[in-house]
């Protein structure tokens, strides 16, 4: 049968890649690519530099695709039916790329940012894929470091107190309000700079963008007084790559 | 100056460590052991495979120490006097340790269990030991896997479903009551199996435990049909092993 591994290699630096996912790298035949379009040409470099510095060449087979665009115009809250039909679009490419591209003893990897785990479609597809039964496959998952874990260990910060929950949530989410019953707050996939609604609230802020390149750039303290400095920042790495991928973790202040 | 990593080793497999972690351990000259008690021997184990697969023999120092106990007798939900005092009894010994067992152009190194940002101690004493300014020193955090991207990796689901956010809490917020906000709850550090309070709910387990290890177990499906089964396979590990380590996540049906 078809194996599939889904790997999480990091989210930036190669050598957060684990053991367990080099190993998942050499035992598999063919990689298959998503390419997002051009500002994410730089994401897709980096899974070929990994695919380099761990295989022989001519050791595997490559197969890249361009990934469908996702309907952001639906816009508000909720935004599910154009995820909906996104992500089956997707589910046709998968299903086409396991029967056409993979031979039915071969294994073939899905080389995931960060951890799989987090605000990552490839387990849902994979699952929508065989649910609909066209294809037989296995597959497992690899864990990888996330972009939250390699904020906080570049903050060397903890993401929780001692005894106390975290949350994670979307740039979208905290635009509603600062989660209720947590004081700890990690928040990705913010295009809009929503902390700045916080700004004045007893918090401190521990930014990262581009965690693990050398791109990198890090920013922690009062909120209050880090907000500005961030959004220069984000403004100016924006202007200068194209593009920016940003995580932080919101701390507020016991009492507050 | 006197240097220290903090590891994070994964939560169980030793495959799970990172290739910055095997770097980390290799500039290493004294690794720091702390022993928690006979029922944690096993896990002083795993840090020892780790070393021996990585690090010819005799190529580092190793100080073990017995960590002091924890007056878990305080209770209740403010538990934190009794931590307090114990984080600065667990500083004395981080203090004396860098001191008299690093030399001053010596690299230490904390191994610490999973990813060091959750739920784990390390980070917060030595912050304590660099702000009482007795010993000068500098450190660094390499990410880890935790317990929670191994449990969702093996049961091959993600931890937030598409643009939802997810708590990570213990079992002791979690017998205060499912928290605000969210559908998707992952309990750790939960003596108690507070997911029983929930078994009537609409909710799906995805439990393990010493996941990544030989022993593993998981158990998944809707916690109202699984929770009883739970309640014996932690019982019977229990019982055989003399401890247990096990986390899960709960996942709240939409509508629910
Ligand atoms: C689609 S999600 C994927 C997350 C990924 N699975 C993970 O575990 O990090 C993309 C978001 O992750 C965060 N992110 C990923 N890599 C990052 C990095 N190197 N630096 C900062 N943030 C990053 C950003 O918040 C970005 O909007
Ligand atoms: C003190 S916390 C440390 C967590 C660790 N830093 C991490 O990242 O997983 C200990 C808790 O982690 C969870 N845990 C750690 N290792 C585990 C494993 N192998 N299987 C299941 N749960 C584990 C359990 O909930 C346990 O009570």
């Amino acid at each position: 049968m078809r194996e599939i591994h889904v790997i999480g290699i990091g989210a930036g630096d190669p050598e957060q890649l684990t053991l367990q996912a080099v190993k998942a790298l050499r035992s598999t035949d063919v990689f298959f690519l998503l390419d997002k379009g051009e500002v994410k040409a730089d994401l897709v470099g980096l899974r070929r530099e990994i695919l380099d510095a761990h295989l022989p060449e001519g050791s595997y087979r490559l197969v890249e695709v361009r990934d469908p665009e996702r309907d952001r115009s639906a816009g508000g809250a909720g935004y599910s039916p154009a995820v909906g039909d996104w992500r089956s679009a997707r589910a046709d490419i998968y299903e086409r790329l396991l029967r056409e591209e993979l031979g039915e003893r071969e294994r073939g990897a899905f080389l995931v940012w960060g951890d799989p785990a987090l605000y990552d479609s490839t387990l849902g597809i994979l699952e929508e894929v065989r649910e609909r039964g066209n294809v037989a496959f296995g597959y497992d998952v690899v864990p990888g470091i996330s972009s939250v874990s390699a904020l906080v260990a570049r903050h060397r910060t903890g993401l929780n107190r001692v005894a106390r929950p975290v949350q994670i949530t979307t740039g979208r989410r905290l635009a509603e309000g600062f989660p209720e019953g947590v004081d700890d707050v990690v928040v990705m996939l913010d295009a809009h700079q929503a902390f700045l609604r916080h700004a004045q609230d007893d918090i401190d802020i521990y930014w990262g963008a581009y965690i693990g390149t050398p791109d990198e750039i890090l920013v922690s303290g009062p909120l209050a007084e880090k907000a500005d400095e961030i959004v220069r920042l984000r403004a100016e790495a924006r202007e200068r790559k194209g593009w920016i991928m940003d995580t932080y973790l919101l701390r507020r202040r016991p009492g507050a």
